[in-house]
């Protein structure tokens, strides 16, 4: 079962996704940004050590081990100016400097739990930096990765991809595979307590070979026991981040994310939202590459408070089993309705990156409703009915 | 997200599935069969005592939950004669009496789980009957379901029932709604303790209102632990039961089922297999019926037997997590590769019949691997690389 040369890897919440209809011109890759940037070294696939082929799966065979990791996964070829760098660069270092930051932060907050590290590159291009803690104190698992994806979308995978059946091929012939650069960094954290929310966020850019490009991403909260401060808390900090770039941008989102993370079988979604766009490219690719770099620095001030308030929190174990319910409809979701997960099972991704964003432990009891009135229906009910929260 | 009026109700595991493109004429239903009939006693819509509407969720809102169970499901209009009755219902008896019959046996062998019934009858005909224990003794979630079933499968839930790409709506024209009644026992038996292995089976009959009609249906294991001795005893016992009905029946079903229950993503099988048919219509229907039947009948000693011999085995932490682990493949592929999970999901079936599936609990930890050498490893090449087990 190796999947056929030259389809796309995606790993997982690359694709999150959704399909524009209104591509514009080549991306405007401003000079001088280095923020997120600077502090990662420069230097290419020159440096890489790689340690042994293949893994286990049949889909691991052209994702390479290496003990050290490359400055960039971009091609060379891709690289830009040294005072500044192409967006795909810009990219692949502000993810990275996010990465490091907020596992940094996870394990502060953790105390014990150490992030286990994987690092691959593939032959053609790309790579990509798996970091996981399992059974830390707090955290029951805590993925953030990295990647950076050189691919072909196959016609059917391009279908897959996309949110609104509008296929990504413009100005290619039907059927005809497209050439794509993406980058996206993508995390979810599982805590212990079950007052402690899940929590879940990704942000990519996209590229074709013929210079159309988007950006997506999100952040989304999963409690399991809702805290109405703690909703405003979360959905407060990405407000008041998204809307220094535009004010339009939190209300239009928020909506997004409901509807994104809808489980249709279950008439519920996930959890309690937060934002998620796709296929932005209205405006200059520099300003919503400020935009994501923004999101991804509100991550810690929005998340972090919350698992400390809540982490040592007295529990039931009623309480501990309906959170693990809820990661089963969490599985449910991310195994049936993803679309970034459905589209890297397909296409060859790196399963146990993939895969990294399931919990540790889950369960499905029949036909459980929860007692009228209450804390686990209200909780419910929020996810049924998403109320605004700012 | 209520469903359109019209779409098909297809409870799990009835689509199994895969396209014949050799329909062959009307159904041939022999009269004076009452073998597996003989203990239910006849009686329609008539004698249905509605509960109350509804139910929670997007997808019971046409399912009524009724308290005392009608003789038949099947539309009164779809009668035969007395003496032995068409095949829709001689159908709906034999499965009605398995699951009798089997859960009688499993209530026998667990010794204080109790079956939870649930049973509902629709508006335009049809209904089910789903019967679960959880946590006791001996199983830790074991459920038998009964369901039939008038619906019209949209040309998209053809397409997604089928297994080929092959259509069913041969005589029809392109897009037109093809009517179906189907009638099927579906079941999955996930036992406590990790020496002993899951179970699942299902056996449905299909008509369409034209006359064309198949069965499908198999019978499959998935053991955490491998017990070679086991396994012979399982595929033996399977294999007698249908050579009597066909000498090439088992082997051509066994190579079905180890194609069938494949995770492409993991290159590996959910289980050690058992059989899998589907499209079964090359021959009268009441030889197919017969064959059926006896499928049916052979789960208990095929089954039983090896939990009766497991369910008091030693084990540690370690390998009731490894248990949990593949439960969480059982997961993986119930919810991503499963036709019947996944034409049911989307089409409205009644989403706790359907995952009633899903064990209890699962687990999914970061990149885990057996240890080379291990009995999980040697498990687990069972699944990636299947043997002949008789």
């Amino acid at each position: 079962m190796a999947r056929p040369d030259g389809m796309a890897f995606v790993p997982a919440a690359l694709f999150g996704s959704g399909a524009s209809s209104s591509f514009s011109g080549a991306p405007v890759c401003a000079r001088g940004f280095a923020a997120a940037a600077a502090s990662a070294p420069r230097g290419r696939a020159a440096t890489m050590t790689v340690a042994k082929p293949g893994g286990s799966g049949p889909s691991f065979t052209d994702h390479v081990p290496v003990t050290e990791k490359p400055a960039s996964l971009v091609r060379g070829s891709d690289a830009g100016a040294a005072d500044g760098g192409t967006m795909r660069e810009r990219f692949e270092l502000m993810i990275r400097a996010a990465q490091d930051r907020i596992c940094a932060a996870v394990e502060e907050l953790d105390g014990t739990g150490k992030f286990h590290e994987d690092a691959w590159v593939r032959e053609n291009g790309g790579g990509g930096i798996s970091r996981v803690i399992q059974n830390g104190s707090v955290f029951e698992k805590a993925g953030v990765n990295v990647s950076v994806v050189y691919g072909t979308m196959p016609p059917e995978a391009v279908k897959s991809a996309s949110a609104r059946g509008v296929t990504r091929d413009v100005g290619y012939e039907p059927g005809e595979a497209v050439p794509f650069f993406a980058a996206g960094i993508s995390s979810v954290m599982h805590p212990h307590n079950p007052m402690a929310p899940t929590m879940h966020f990704n942000y990519r850019y996209f590229e074709t070979d013929r210079g159309l490009w988007w950006f997506g991403g999100g952040t989304d909260l999963t409690p399991s026991y809702l805290f109405e401060e703690d909703a405003a808390h979360f959905h407060g900090t990405l407000k008041a981040a998204a809307d220094g770039h535009d004010p339009e941008y939190y209300p239009k989102f928020k909506k997004w994310c409901d509807e994104y993370f809808y489980i249709p079988h279950r008439g519920e979604r996930r959890g309690i939202g937060g934002i998620f766009f796709d296929d932005l490219n209205d405006r200059p690719a520099d300003e919503i590459f400020a935009f994501s770099s923004a999101m991804t620095e509100a991550v810690v001030p929005a998340y972090m408070p919350l698992v400390t308030k809540r982490k040592d929190a007295p529990f039931t174990e009623a309480q501990r089993e309906w959170q693990q319910m809820r990661r089963g409809r969490y599985v449910e979701y991310n195994l049936t309705q993803d679309r970034g997960t459905i589209f890297g099972l397909k296409t060859g991704g790196r399963i146990e990156s993939i895969l990294m964003s399931l919990p540790l432990t889950a369960r499905w009891q029949y036909d459980h409703h929860p007692a009228p009135g209450s804390w686990e229906e209200k909780t419910l009910e929020a996810m049924i009915n998403p109320p605004e929260w700012v």
